[in-house]
Order: structure tokens, then C-alpha cells, then sequence
């Protein structure tokens, strides 16, 4: 075994391509998520019912079951969702969703890293390019990613608790090749998308070491005709 | 009567200054907070045990009973709170009791003011100068303040579900002239701290129309020997 990754949204399409991928590279994977990855070492399942501390509280304990003593050398966060709505209608409902799928997951991901990455280990969180700026048409899911992003930054900053060495590292995916997306969208050009090879590729190599950015760069994924470019966000 | 105003943290240091600053000139105020402000013309007190979406929904009912048909010419979130706190201890609790108190309120403001405000009306939130960038000692905080300064974007943006010709305008404080602040920080440089009559006469100037901030403004509160300037963030 080369080493240790836990993927939060283990069961997403993107989180499924990462479990595979590490496990093709003999790594252990951890998986949390609502249902089981049966492909991981270890799968955490959360009820939906778990508040905020609750569902940390909840991961803390069953990350440490898992690993008996070890550490680990990345987690990945690629927990999330979407939403669309403007704040004339269902505004709080829309943005506690997208907080519930990307922020308390991301929050609690750190929580995670904070305590059972290894030194030089790497945190990777999961942003969106369009929040970046306003998103008047997806008000609730802009604000969640827009807190994601400042969380990278308050990561990668002196005594934020994260381990010695370690980088936090966030991809803010365009939009990422999956089945539901082509289901949903099936005329749009699909060599602008991202494939989600890709990116499990890019979270192998940071985790080896690898090509690694700087910690608290937000890593745009660009693809054009089926090539992807990482262009870091100011 | 001048014209109505709503004050969304009106029990608070800053929200009775507005409130105060307001009824001296002659408008109708309502408050929206955890307690009564006698001072108001209207105070909406809400209970501590709401969800998000019924926080939203008895704040939105409350309003138009109090309203009785009228518009507002302005809303003014200026709700909020503060928590410390790296990613080793209490991130879930810490961020979610921020989240709490600035997110949720600058949301369900924006919330009311797609139904109550008037074409051509102010919505102003609070954000935080420091969320600006990282801010690794206070992680919860930072997020939720950056949630607030990227709603603003989108609130400004097209089809956002404000009334037509309303602007949304945030303000950036680094420190308020507070009591509880001189209490905790009684060695600091006052004249670096903003008062809080210089924010509400600025609320009370844009409500008129007066020198109005581009919509979607974020604006750092920057106060050096007494004198506060406006400076707008990128």
C-alpha cells in the first residue's frame, strides 16, 4: 500500500472516480458519504439528520476507527451540490442546502485534516468558478462557494491548524463531465467539460507530491476541446 | 412621515444607532431582532429556536402585517457576531453560529426586500474588511462574511429579484465604536474605530439618495484620526 486518502462524497460521480483511481494506485481509501462506496477500504455513511457539530462529531470519530493510529496523506473533498434561485423565491431553503452540501462538508474536511493529515499532506476542497463573481441567478449555491474559496485562504494562512507542510489546494470545476450532466444538458459541447479521470489525476499527483501549487491557490479547471489548463484565480 | 425603514439587527449597537438616527429624522422604523427595541415603530422579535426557512418565513409575515400594504425605502442588515477560531477546535460550532447571525440575516433580507422594498430602494449588508482575504484565527467568521460580500454581487447583478433601479451596497468595517468593543479592547487606538452615527448618517444619506455607492459596492470603513473614509474593495 503506497499510502492513505479519504474522499468526503465518496459516492458522487467525481468521488467515485477517485476512489477508483486511488485504489488502481494501491492506495487505502476512505469513503464518507450517504450510502456505501463498496469499492473503498472503509465507508462512512452519515444519516441526513446530523446537524452541523453533530455530523463533525460523527466523522471525527468513525475517521479515527478507520485509520487505528494512522494518518493520512490527503483528503479530498468533493462533496457538493446545485441549486438555482434568485431571492424572490425559497432563498433560505435553496442556500441551507447548498451550505449542508458544501460548506459543512468542506468545514469538516478541515476539521478532519487538522487532525489526521500527516505533515506535508494535502487538503482539497471543492470550488466554483462562477462564484468567483455574482451569481444572481443561483444566489444560494454563488455564497456557498464563495465561503469555500475564503476557507482556502484562511487554510493556507499561518496557525490556521492545519499540519506542518501541508497545502490546502481548491479546484473551481467549470463544469465537470458526468452522466447527470450530459443527461441534463445533452446538446452542449461536451469537449468543454471536464472529465473526471482528469481531475482524480491531478489529486494522485499532488497527493505523490507531484506538481504541487501553491497551498490556497484557487485552480480554475479550463477545458477546450477536451484539454483541461489550471488557471489560478487572484 | 419621511419614508420606512427596516433595521434587521435593530437591538444591536449598531442597529439602535440606525433606529435612533432614523425616528430622529422622521421615518417609520421597524426592527427585527432577538428582543423588543422600544424605540421602534415596529419591533419583530424572533425566537432563537428557528430554522432557517421558518426564520425567513415569520420574518416575511411579520413584515407585511407591520407594513399594511406600504413599501420600504430602505432595508438595513446590520446583524451579525463574532466568533474566533482556527481549524483544530469547534470549526462546525463556531462556523455555524456565524453563519447563523450574519448569513442567514443578510439573506432573508435580501429575501424581503424582493417584496417590500421600493423600486429605486437600499438594501445595505455588513460584511467584514478582513474576510477579505484569509483569515486563519477566525475561520467561521471569515466564511460567513465572504458569503455576505459574494451575495452582494449577485444581489447587483441582472435578474436578481431586487425591485428595479434598487441598489444593494455593503459595508466593510475593520473595528466599530462599540462599548462592548472599548470593554474588550480598552488599550486600542479609538481614533482608528468608526462611530456608529457616521454609519447610520451614511445609511440614512443613501436611503435619501443621496451620494449612493455603485450597487454592489463593497465598502472597507476606513477611520484614521476620527475622519472614516469609503474605500471600495475590488
Amino acid at each position: 500500500m503506497l499510502g492513505r486518502v479519504l474522499v468526503y462524497g465518496g459516492k458522487g460521480a467525481l468521488g467515485a472516480a477517485c476512489v477508483s483511481h486511488f485504489k488502481s494506485n494501491n492506495y487505502w481509501v476512505g469513503s464518507i458519504d450517504l450510502s456505501t462506496n463498496e469499492e473503498a477500504d472503509a465507508s462512512i455513511v452519515l444519516s441526513r439528520d446530523l446537524g452541523w457539530e453533530e455530523q463533525e462529531a460523527e466523522v471525527l470519530k468513525k475517521v479515527s476507527e478507520a485509520l487505528s493510529g494512522e494518518k493520512l496523506d490527503a483528503v479530498i473533498c468533493v462533496a457538493g451540490g446545485w441549486a438555482g434561485g434568485n431571492a424572490t423565491k425559497d432563498l433560505a431553503k435553496n442556500a441551507d442546502l447548498m451550505w449542508r452540501q458544501s460548506v459543512w462538508t468542506s468545514a469538516i474536511s478541515a476539521s478532519v485534516a487538522s487532525k489526521y493529515l500527516k505533515e506535508g499532506g494535502l487538503l482539497t476542497l471543492t470550488g466554483a468558478q462562477p462564484a468567483l463573481e455574482g451569481t444572481p441567478g443561483m444566489i444560494g449555491y454563488g455564497m456557498a462557494k464563495a465561503a469555500v474559496h475564503q476557507l482556502t485562504r484562511s487554510l493556507a494562512g499561518k496557525n490556521s491548524g492545519l499540519p506542518a507542510n501541508s497545502i490546502v489546494v481548491t479546484i473551481l470545476p467549470v463544469t465537470l463531465d458526468t452522466s447527470m450532466n450530459r443527461k441534463w444538458m445533452p446538446k452542449a459541447d461536451f469537449s468543454t467539460w471536464t472529465p473526471l479521470t482528469e481531475v482524480a489525476g491531478l489529486f494522485y499527483k499532488w497527493t505523490k507530491g507531484q506538481e504541487r501549487p501553491n497551498s490556497g491557490a484557487l485552480l480554475q479547471l479550463i477545458t477546450k476541446e477536451g484539454v483541461t489548463q489550471l488557471v489560478e484565480a487572484n
